[in-house]
């Protein structure tokens, strides 16, 4: 812009430039609402007063132990309040929040913890004996805060101080600096890793404040927002919720356990109106006992991704009185980047065209820059056709900076100038796009490539069928064939045959899509929920030689 | 964070980080909602994918007229489908959106022209009078593009070329590339300027894309948002809802005119659902002639700013099927900075009890980062107890970078590092502020210092009256005393006292404060409608010497 009049003189100063930070959110939310309860936990009531207050405390306490700028502090906890207070007490003095997936096992857990070189560790006592075996194992452990949360179950103590202690030691008048730097990371979260070591996701101040903005505008988050907590905040920092939530001034409620004994008197007596999970906890909602599931007046928003929601679900959801959103997300984005935005066209559709539009994943969000499916080779894009399959890429300020202490990993993910997500799908003619699959989990059999999601949403419309993942079985004619698994429903648990699934399958479908073999009984998961293809197709190999 | 293993190879690049910027709105919202109604005049409809084509054909079409990065395009239009589009083809290809004031004279407009140093002017005919006036009188004048609207009146072309033929130049295909720069100006917005020459206030992408976001979460737009266009887009950008509301995919619903019997039908037609507007807007709505005035099913959202909007206002407004929202904000700050955020408690308060709460002007919205009442030498918080005056200042993203051309009004502006707004008032209890008056429009009666804001907000309750302004009148012993304009509602006129407005004030506040004289007849404005105080200031002074 050299030589204009607009470079004279109009330079960034303390009044009109500030880093982009969701911290901010809290320090306004307290403002403006005080006396509103910004937590619920069991009993417990939190204003936004008094959670600005314990967020103080928290800064000061960290900074008391010699913690600062760039340090990591590591959170291995539920959804509690102590979860949602270092959301904004650890950035707030500059180091990096690293809130570990609570169903990781100890030697995972260990590793993460000294590649992330945690220097700080805060535990909830249902969690201690993993965190135990994990410190065990390390030359120099953390030190350990425990939190004896009252809705705990067992577990033990194993630190030196109780969270509510810690916080005791820390000044309630604390002075909140602003954030130096928007580029500063702010999370560090580790994937879920399906083979091999996890990686650690690094995300900045300036990505966590867009894509919290980006879900308040996308999914609707009003000062009447009553969040219920069924995701994990683990994940992606709560999907970026953790602070979207605070944006508006809205309501969290805690829930340290996906449990829908717990989820629909919660959501009757809380007023919830807006709830994010896994395919696997709105399955578990409509399977639920009977004495179980409660009335409510409200509609709740339920923004859902992982896996289409399958019609069965979206319609199961509906006669309770959800409304089912479907999302598209990663670690390395923040969580949610697509969504299903509804068209008010699709109003007219029946259930079963409303599902189809709703299965794909949809369009960015507002705060992401854009997404293309592409040829992975040379970035070319794909028609938009719907049919021909190629690989999403982001990009935009809602992608992580790249991979901690792994520049190879992360130079492979930004090849070209856009993230590489892994997934495959298609592009549809009125901008939506799909996910067919991972790269991993096309089946080619006799030379057609088949999706596996395909077979599944085909098997997911059984009514016995509660779970189901298909992979590719090696076959001595075809290559490889479709080989099902499949959890049926409790009462349908031994009624079924095998042959009965293959047969409604090839009623449903191309035959060669069909499955050959179908295996019951329950699934192996990742510690996100997710199913483990790779077990399966492990299990399809045969024993390692 | 040197030293840090957050600083190793997580920089910056293609994939991670895009330039802020609200033309990335329009890109979204073509994609997303190609086929739906992104704007209405009159009886054309303009779908997002034709928006988008527009756009492009307009940035191309400047392209080969040689305007590029850092040039100044100037407006002079009705809200018109133009204005909409400037707002996006201009800062697309890096040039600076200059969009005047259509009230100003045309000396003003030369001076902003060459002040501004534009370089293209866009011109409704309607106002081509007073262009072709200002043109005149510059020795290198930049070329016109006339504006043939269908909606307008009268007037003239003066232009070589009309807007649509000047459109057709340009190309559909046109390649949007991505800013490169997030502090690069996006638009110059000069001031109404109460005395001397208007000052020209820069404002950035960054700033912009961030007011429309915060627009769009404390005003509640959603994508079926309609919004009606009776504020005009040259105020602040139409504060920042020329992008908000394309954030959001809804429909933009112009307006040449701001009058009842066009707004009523239209609010009903088009099923509008926001608008914005200053007082005198609401005024004319309430009192619009019986046959105008219509019903609508709808609640209409209708924020306001520039002034509290008097209980009787609100009351109103309220009966026809408005809700209505107290805004504060200013050229610098890129429209609103402040909302009175409601709080649920209010709910049960009475009309007066709610009035008074909503004559505040509230809380920094969530993207400005601060807002505080100050002393102005020391910077010192005033208490927050309703009734110390000082000044507001306010810091954050949605500050202007400056004054252009004019450092040493930049500097005075953002002393102590933050916005001087010139306009004091109170913080009350509640974390809300109230603006007592302009610095200037205090009047200091036998010492007491009385809010001229005060004594009009008691004038206004008055069933006679429907526009009052209050100034200092030079008084012998007192130093200053309260002085009235008053006009009255067309059925009153002539029918009222002076005696009898002063006896209602002195009946309803300490008569120390309560004016001495009363004037009646019509208010003089400035060119954005705001009443101009320094006129009726120079009339208590007398003709000049």
């Amino acid at each position: 812009m050299s030589g204009s009049i607009y470079d004279q003189g109009l330079d960034k100063n303390a009044a009109n430039h500030t880093a982009l930070s969701p911290i901010s959110f809290l320090k306004r939310a307290a403002t403006v609402y005080p006396d509103k309860v910004a937590v619920v936990h069991g009993e417990r009531r939190i204003t936004y007063a008094n959670f600005h207050r314990r967020v103080s405390q928290f800064a000061s306490a960290l900074v008391k132990r010699g913690i600062g700028k760039g340090d990591t502090v590591s959170l291995f906890a539920p959804n509690v309040p102590a979860m949602l207070e270092a959301h904004y007490a650890v950035p707030l003095i500059g180091a990096v929040l690293n809130s570990i997936n609570t169903r990781l096992d100890a030697p995972t857990v260990r590793f993460i913890l000294e590649h992330g070189e945690s220097k700080l560790v805060i535990s909830d006592r249902d969690l201690n004996p993993v965190m135990k075996e994990a410190l065990a194992a390390m030359d120099a452990p953390p030190p350990v805060v425990d939190i004896d949360d009252a809705l705990a179950d067992g577990g033990e103590l194993i630190g030196a101080v109780e969270y509510e202690q810690f916080l005791a030691e820390g000044d309630a008048d604390f002075a909140w600096e602003a954030v130096d730097d928007e580029w500063r990371a702010i999370a560090l979260n580790y994937t879920s890793g399906t083979t091999g070591n996890p990686k650690g996701v690094v995300y900045h101040h300036r990505g966590a404040y867009l894509n919290a903005l980006g879900n308040v505008i996308d999914f609707g988050l009003s000062p009447q927002a009553v969040y219920l907590w069924t995701l994990p905040m683990f994940h992606c920092n709560g999907w970026c919720y953790t602070w979207a939530v605070t944006a508006v001034g809205g309501t969290h409620v805690c829930l340290r356990k996906v449990d829908p004994a717990l989820i629909f008197p919660m959501i009757r007596d809380h007023g919830v109106t807006h709830m994010c999970g896994a395919p696997i906890v709105l399955t578990m909602l409509i399977n639920a006992p009977k004495d179980v599931i409660c009335d409510f007046p409200q509609t709740v928003e339920c923004a859902t991704g992982g896996a289409a929601p399958p019609s069965a679900v979206i319609a199961g959801m509906e006669r309770m009185g959800f409304h089912v959103t479907h999302l598209y997300g990663m670690t390395e984005c923040y969580g949610p980047s697509t969504i299903c935005a509804w068209q008010d066209a699709w109003d007219a559709l029946d259930l079963e065209g409303r599902a189809g539009k709703a299965a794909r994943q949809g369009v960015n969000m507002v705060t992401l820059e854009g997404q293309r499916i592409v040829d992975p080779e040379t970035m070319a894009d794909t028609p938009a056709d719907g049919e021909t399959i190629g690989e999403l890429v982001l990009r935009g300020n809602t992608v992580m900076r790249g991979y901690l202490k792994n520049p190879d990993a992360t130079d492979a993910a930004f090849q070209g100038g856009w993230l590489h997500t892994g997934d495959l799908g298609v592009m549809h003619p009125d901008g939506y796009i799909e996910i067919k699959d991972r790269s991993k989990d096309i089946i080619i059999t006799g030379g057609e490539n088949v999706s596996s999601l395909e077979i599944e949403e085909v098997l997911y419309k059984h009514p016995d069928v509660m779970e189901a993942a298909v992979v590719a079985a090696p076959h001595e004619k075809w290559g490889e064939t479709p080989s099902a698994y499949v959890t049926l429903k409790p009462d349908s648990e031994g009624q079924v045959a095998a042959q009965t699934i293959i047969d409604y399958c090839r009623d449903h479908m191309a035959h060669f899509k069909a499955p050959t073999k179908v295996t019951f009984g329950p699934l192996p998961k990742t510690a996100t929920g997710k199913i483990q293809k790779f077990a399966l197709r492990d299990r399809e190999k045969g024993p390692a030689a």
